[in-house]
């Protein structure tokens, strides 16, 4: 079994809420918890990137991303990633063209600390569809998987969608 | 996008807590509560075989679901199932030999019901297997994959592991 | 068993999070339901006054309250309410000096449909102390009960205490 | 703010999933991540007497209790105690006459480690009971107080009821 790298970079997966101040944050990832509630035996190298709402992501932040995965010495790799430009982050690792690695990106509606999230379904579906799939970049979202030059998120609903 | 069919026949997955009488019990699966969670919006028919207990499983139970399989329109297919005795139906499955067909049987350590389920995890990569496995006869758990000829559970850890 | 009456005015118990905003937001009181879940057998009258913040609520929100506590039937009353200022409502309904009435606010830290809310601890004592305590107005919050003009909230903890 | 003993007896409040067998069962209490959770300040010293179901509950055991509230230095005590024999324990503490202590036992339909449990509710409302009521001896179930000689629990509905 080879192993699986994780990388981090925050979005609503990993939003918490502060009670002395009544809002959300970021602290700490929940993926080594979500694994372990997932009974995950799979070997995942977790490693955090940056913590931040992917509405705030720059092109810098996407640079390092792409390079991170460039440079990872695992040849299947997910990136846990806010919704909102998840898409554009797909895009330039599509662009970036790595050769011989299946690239995932992933995310929540919902944080998981949160009762209701969908955090702990994209992350099993996420992690099968690394493995499963052939080399590519894709957006693991609603069940499904799409291709990095086909996934747009309908904002009005929240949906993931092939575009035409 | 094609659809998948989920066929549930019990298992730890769907067990609830029967609060008269402090014992578990099955009355309806959790499979579309869970879906909508992971906020699926994969084309899923759901069909409930049986509402068992795995231990309980006996070789007519098997011979239907084999023959569901079989007739299922669909060629992606997901089984819920007991972890017990998933290795012994994904053999049943696997000897029958269904052609061009992708079967992916799951289960849950812990009630979806429960606060600490790897259920909705385990969906989430079921159904991620079953679209993108090629043909064939697996069991998914713990995050991974397994044929079904090399599936088995460690009684003692709860793990599924590789027979060599 | 006479019935209580339970006034709904907002605050962090009922935040939701609307995920196509990332945003947290009022939509309905989840009272109801948390009765439900504590099998609630007492006879309640749920009845939501407003739904906003407590830092947002203005003198005539409070005016308003003070109205329906004075008006209501019930000489067993619970209001919930936003942390942040429920010590002033505790002393607006204090000084109306309403006579033969045992009116408790509470709240919560977390909101109830996080995971981690205090929410059904509180509402659970709450409604004890309405039934137990003699005519007043009072908070109770942390597991305690504090009389309306000895009752503070520790900004820097988030914990309630009494005033010297 | 004097402090309050919280006895352990097991019942469902405790119950837990073995997820290697499948069945319920009792590891350790979760009384102190309950009033953690409940964001608890009150001075509360738990100690557990014993761990069991109360249909195995014998006739010693509930001496055992008996003489643990009478020795208890705390003056507002509450003991967690399965539902099925609630009321032969509570009968047992009020024949008992213990002077000057208020007693509230309280219990749960549903584990607190599950998703629904009313254990929450009915932690937060015991202790309040327990601070609030003169001394005497008390089911607190439902929302609602019972004294130990009117107490029944209807057991086709799982509901706390007054005895005529």
């Amino acid at each position: 079994m080879s192993s699986i790298r994780l990388f981090v970079t925050g979005g609503t997966f990993d939003k918490e809420y502060d009670e002395l101040r009544g809002e959300l944050f970021f602290k700490d990832t929940h993926l080594p918890e979500m694994l372990a509630l997932g009974r995950s035996k799979l070997r995942v190298e977790v490693r955090t990137l940056m913590m931040i709402d992917s509405l705030e992501m720059t092109e810098d932040d996407r640079k390092l991303i792409v390079e991170q995965c460039r440079k990872a010495k695992e040849s299947r790799l997910v990136v846990t990633h806010g919704t909102d430009t998840m898409e554009v982050t797909a895009r330039a690792l599509g662009e970036a063209a790595i050769p011989e690695k299946t690239i995932v990106l992933t995310g929540a509606m919902i944080p998981f600390k949160f009762g209701s999230s969908d955090g702990l379904f994209n992350l099993g579906s996420a992690l099968a569809f690394a493995q499963a799939l052939p080399a590519g970049v894709y957006v693991a979202m609603n069940g499904r998987f799409f291709t990095w030059d086909r996934v747009h998120k309908n904002k009005a609903t929240g949906e993931f969608q092939e575009k035409p």
